[in-house]
């Protein structure tokens, strides 16, 4: 992201060209990661091959990299966003606006969920959008032509923020519909686990299908009960059906669950084997969604969403895990 | 399917227990194939190692099959559709229901295309339902958990229709946009060929899910156009998304199309070689949304199908596909 906005700040006359990139300070080799980057324009340990535009400046500081800025975009992992929110805090430009590209819900206090979008808009007090789509790292790098979603309340900031991450080859769709966007890069995650385990009982392709369709409907239903005002064309944007196929087919949360139901062995041993010890977010986004389903007595409209929930904690076996969802509430609405 | 509705026949008490099967008789080792079929309850041609149910009865005869029939099902490849129902007219109750299963477009007289269910329905003179979803016949022959939707404007005989096709495996949604669930089915073969395209040429993960996303949003403007009226919900549908998903990364059309770019042999010879000569359904259809969307001037507001059609036909190079994409409609409306 930081090589696309680098090339389109500098290339576009109403916005400033000077892109500020906070950088956690690692030694590489003796030597400062944020110094290399700014002496080779290379991000040597996370990105490497790739050229930055030399109008990225990599700052070890994040106030500093923060303060006067127009727009903040975040792209860390989410477990860090409420210590930055905190540090920035106050020290921010007021008229800034924020767009995330974080994936993934954080934990409310006392259980349940809580979009990343709203912890920075409530720490900062700036409005906050969000980018959301079918876009691996490498291959955005690499200029392979993909989509994105930004999720945007003011037009006005849409196409703003929509100049400085289009591409020709970096395509954007903006929409309205922030919290459906952003709820979608998360919840996408427990459905990939249960076309994983489709996939690892061997069930074929029309029921991995079935799976992936039905997951789908859980995620519209889902956005219908705890962020209503959401529109169905936005699940057919990026952010939605796009982003949804290539987690279900590629992505690492898939494999692992395949894994899982082949190799019997749990979650644990196997992020140890395939992920280096990183922890998978499927499970986790399970585990959160089903504290506020299990709260509010819903679990039997998201069926597909509690078992794979319970398939991750060991309460129930992945052989289980179709006839939990051969009754769908979606099959027995009479008529559409 | 003559499994399924066999079986819910002999099952259901509001339906009668007999279930005619026209078959189209040939001789299998000097022995007629209806013959074996009512004495051996297998289709050894077409469907072996399944059992039908003793209530199925097959008939080398169409008209014979179909005179007391309530309930019409249509399975024949879609060539064969005018003849039977020229066959069949004035030949059927006067009360009966159709359903078709036929997947794919007819051409219309004077170029572009017309709807199988139309056919049927002007042909006989009775209502016409129609039946799509990610339904491969091996698969639900293996009683594979599936979806599949029933496009059918009228709610009781929607019902009925449901009551003979579900079981706790094949799992049935109806909905009232017929022509859409039709439309679904036919569209999907040229998203197919876009997808095969992307694999031939290694775009990666994101480009495909771009492709198919694109593809759908071309699907959805395609049913506006020439079938208002469609509900944006029937693409979430398995006829809709699932079947697509499948029809991408499983299906026929896609295989072939990758071939097509890597061998770059033309696709005369690889439908000898990889279907034993059958033609694919992806480029004719193609074929015929292009009369269509030519004659209307309206082909850039298809780009992807348009893309499709000419790669298919050699006027365009494969690795041009992404370029006519790139500037999709979809990446030029503001805000949605």
């Amino acid at each position: 992201m930081a090589k696309i906005i680098g090339a389109n700040a500098a290339r576009l006359e109403h916005l400033n060209d000077e892109v500020t990139m906070y950088v956690y300070e690692e030694l590489i080799d003796g030597k400062k990661l944020t110094e290399i980057i700014n002496e080779t324009h290379e991000n040597v340990k996370y990105l490497p091959g790739h050229q930055l535009p030399s109008n990225v400046i990599a700052i070890p500081d994040v106030v500093e990299a923060a303060k006067d800025a127009d727009i903040l975009v975040f792209v860390v992992p989410h477990q860090f966003i409420k210590r930055i929110c905190s540090t920035l805090s106050g020290k921010i430009k007021s008229s800034a606006i924020a767009l995330s590209l974080i994936k993934g819900f954080d934990c409310a206090e006392g259980g349940g969920i809580e979009l990343i979008s709203h912890i920075i808009a409530d720490h900062l007090e700036v409005p906050c959008s969000v980018l959301m789509g079918a876009n691996l790292a490498n291959e955005v790098a690499n200029e392979m032509f993909c989509e994105t979603t930004i999720g945007c309340k003011n037009t006005t900031d849409g196409l703003l923020l929509r100049d400085i991450i289009q591409t020709n080859y970096f395509r954007v769709v903006v929409v309205d519909d922030t919290d459906t966007v952003e709820v979608c890069g998360a919840l996408k995650n427990i459905v990939a686990c249960g076309a994983g385990f489709a996939d690892g009982l061997e069930l074929g392709d029309n029921t991995k299908a079935a799976v992936i369709r039905l997951g789908l409907m859980e995620m519209v239903k889902f956005v219908q009960e705890f962020y209503p005002g959401g529109k169905l064309s936005t699940f057919l944007q990026s952010c939605g059906v796009a982003d949804l196929i290539t987690t279900c087919y590629g992505g690492r949360n898939r494999k692992v669950s395949e894994a899982f139901v082949k190799t019997g062995k749990p979650f644990e041993q196997l992020e140890d084997e395939m992920l280096n010890g990183q922890k998978l977010q499927g499970p986790i986004t399970a585990d959160e969604v089903n504290f506020m389903l299990n709260n509010r007595s819903m679990e039997d409209k998201f069926p597909l969403f509690t078992a794979v929930h319970r398939i991750c904690t060991g309460s129930l076996q992945p052989t289980d895990f179709i006839n939990c969802i051969k009754g769908h509430p979606e099959h027995n609405e009479n008529c559409h």
